[in-house]
């Protein structure tokens, strides 16, 4: 078993493991090089955790105080800083012995159980009475955010699959348009419902819009990954555990799942706090919900979404908040980043193809967002202040866009090319968001008395 | 890099697995058969946090309402019954493919994680004036704590040593007294001092006795295993690193680190809450101080516990318990039982010879802890009713034994079978403290109202 007679001398092993890296098609591993031991992977974990976190909070402090930049934009550039990018550029042999290729695993793991749980909390908050306010102008803006993206995917995804590399082989144009749309329409909801909140704009037309369309255009994109994924590589059996098993869970818990939980909320309201029986019940209810999803192929993020939104209200997930989210988001969203920036591998946008590749995109995501929200809102009657503080916010991706994106990679949909120019597209459109919104719409409110201080602090 | 064309099917590999970890010793991985996708590691991640969540906390749910049992107790026992012991026994084909062997890793860096935090806050309640109350009997108490498990190793350990495969191959008979004069010696501490603070009993003469002992012998017993890393296997520069590191890394910290941590906990104070910023510093500061001591060769646990000594005290702990504390003890903490547990082979105390060491090792354990510290507390003058008391809280060694035995098994220190039979003898003496508490001490001290009801959820 794991009886390990040799002890662990790391800084001779971490000389092996720039070797390996360094050859990183090479058959390591699978040839008899000395193999890892138990106490290989906890050495390497601490020290990873440790330089992550202080990648995260460095630059993430750095983007706050001299970009005015939320600090979730300071972490996604944290983790391509990380990778091969930078750090693996300039300093190949400490990058190589830091994330050597035997830790993967164990960041992936860590990384899906962060974004899990984070979607998991996303859900929590989601409010489903955020919908059918304001009606005519919610609808079009609603409507414009998600039938531009896909429109304008339906355009562009032909031309894409003519570049080899971007895609899976073999792939569907269907599926390859499904996947891109969804890329472009999805927005940083949980960001903008956060900026929203803390400025007091939540009675605002522009919050009323912003969040109503948010997060009916993010649902929509959801499922529309949700169909890809199902459909996608697998085969017609693969396809049809995934629906079943995916449309079944959902239906559950939208079902069933409000009047199962609300046991526990009572327990929470009628102690004044989340007892630690309560709280293992939620994990190990969570657990379950992102190992089923992920069995069944769709994928463990949408297990704790949908298993949030199913979660009593008030004190409950107050108290849940507290308890789950300070890890969640500083030891465990970190390692998502990084394990994304390690994937990130911008020299492959190196031929004049591949910028002109990534501009179009770029350009196309914040016409289809931007654009086509903003001309919603002005044509609904919004005013042209208002109309463009929600195209700055629509247009923001962040973390969102992230997620899908990995996914995308993990499963095989995109290459690595696409996967770079996507992580571009996601880091410059959700830049974008603060300073526009600051001009379009922040300045003259706070100037009118309308709008609160710039928060601190806001991730998407 | 990490693109995954073939989607998993969990359930079909799950048959390759059962194959796989029914020949441990096959050359599974090495040989050309199918590598784990990243899937399948969050996948099983999650599978295998959902099952032992829930095994720790019906076990210890079970202990906590039938047997009377403080939590550990039961988690203790989940982790056994989830290896090969129970779980692997009866549904040998499910455990495996619950616990595949290509998980073990992961595992690990969760459990080392998860001991290595809990160590972080026990230092965090260290608290140093437990010493120096009550003069002469807290120091015979502490004395017989710590020299009657030596003295007994001294005794026990040439026998020992003649049974093949108790110890590493080689090891000289100083190592392995050391170790197993630690391991006896060894209190639970944590459980320990919550017992007795969560009953009112800390300025009690059976406290003050208790918990300076507890501390005094439980410091000795780590600064014992030190040494004994230190000193074995690595040839004499693995040594010098691992002193000269380890040392340095203490008297750091002790000198410097509460000035220098001081600032943190006026920041946390003055805000009347600790910002994720704070915590994040914190974080850092825990993995960098667990990668120091792993790296040197010593162990995590180290590292954090020494860092947690000099955390500011007051409102800083406070808060960091409320951020870290939940996560730790439900998640992680339970990987740690598992993982202990998936090596824990009962079925090696198989012989006579096997049964009668146990017996003998079961024994001398709590005669060395109950029996030399009920005299000493005797001989110094404290009543029977309270010396008894003072021996069966002395006489549990909870989480602390098992953590110090997964080391002793992980650096090869000890094999197999005595870890087995540590694990028993940690179970054994940790159950009988409650009831033997209780039949000597609790019954009497309630009924004359000098003691409040038993709490639960009490944790070593």
């Amino acid at each position: 078993m794991i009886l390990d007679f040799t002890h662990a001398e790391i800084w001779q092993s971490t000389v092996h493991e720039i070797a390996n890296i360094l050859s990183p098609h090479g058959a390591v591993g699978a040839d008899g090089t000395r193999a890892y031991t138990p106490n290989d992977f906890s050495v390497h974990f601490f020290l990873q955790l440790a330089i992550i976190i202080i990648a995260c909070r460095v630059v993430g402090w750095l983007g706050q105080k001299i970009l005015h930049q939320p600090q979730v934009v300071g972490e996604m550039i944290a983790g391509v800083i990380l990778g091969p990018s930078l750090f693996g550029l300039f300093l190949p042999e400490f990058q190589a012995a830091v994330f050597p290729k035997e830790m993967k695993n164990v960041l992936y793991t860590g990384a899906q159980f962060g974004v899990g749980l984070y979607m998991f909390m996303v859900g929590t908050s989601f409010r489903v009475d955020h919908f059918a306010k304001k009606g005519k102008s919610a609808m079009a803006v609603s409507f414009a955010g998600i039938s531009a993206p896909f429109l304008l995917a339906v355009l562009i995804t032909p031309w894409l699959l003519t570049v080899p590399g971007l895609f899976a082989d073999g792939i569907s144009q269907f599926n390859a348009t499904l996947f891109m749309g969804a890329c472009i329409a999805l927005t940083a909801f949980p960001m903008l419902a956060r900026i929203i909140n803390e400025r007091g704009l939540a009675n605002s037309s522009l919050g009323t819009l912003s969040l109503t369309a948010g997060a009916f255009d993010d649902a929509v994109s959801w499922c529309v990954l949700a169909v890809v994924l199902a459909t996608f590589g697998g085969g017609p059996g693969v396809a049809v555990l995934a629906i079943v098993g995916g449309v079944s869970f959902a239906l559950f818990v939208i079902f069933f799942g409000r009047r199962l939980l609300a046991p526990l909320g009572r327990m929470v309201e009628e102690k004044g706090e989340m007892s630690y029986t309560v709280m293992a019940v939620v994990m190990i209810l969570f657990f379950l919900s992102a190992f089923f999803m992920d069995a069944v192929g769709i994928h463990a993020i949408f297990g704790g979404f949908i298993l949030g939104t199913a979660m009593p209200r008030g004190k409950f997930v107050e108290e849940l908040k507290k308890k789950v989210e300070p890890f969640a988001v500083i030891v465990l969203l970190p390692m998502f980043f990084t394990y994304s920036g390690l994937n990130t591998r911008l020299d492959m946008v190196n031929s004049l193809e591949m910028l002109l590749i990534a501009l179009v995109i770029l350009a196309v995501s914040v016409l289809a967002k931007f654009g086509a929200c903003y001309l919603a809102a002005r044509l609904t009657g919004e005013d042209n202040r208002t109309a463009l503080g929600i195209g700055a916010l629509m247009n923001a991706r962040g973390l969102m866009e992230l997620i899908i994106i990995n996914i995308g990679l993990q499963k095989g949909i995109i290459g690595l090319p696409l996967f770079a120019i996507l992580v571009l597209m996601a880091i410059v459109t959700t830049v974008m968001a603060s300073p526009v919104f600051e001009a379009v719409y922040g300045k003259k409110a706070r100037e009118s008395g309308e709008l609160g201080a710039v928060p601190d602090n806001t991730r998407s």
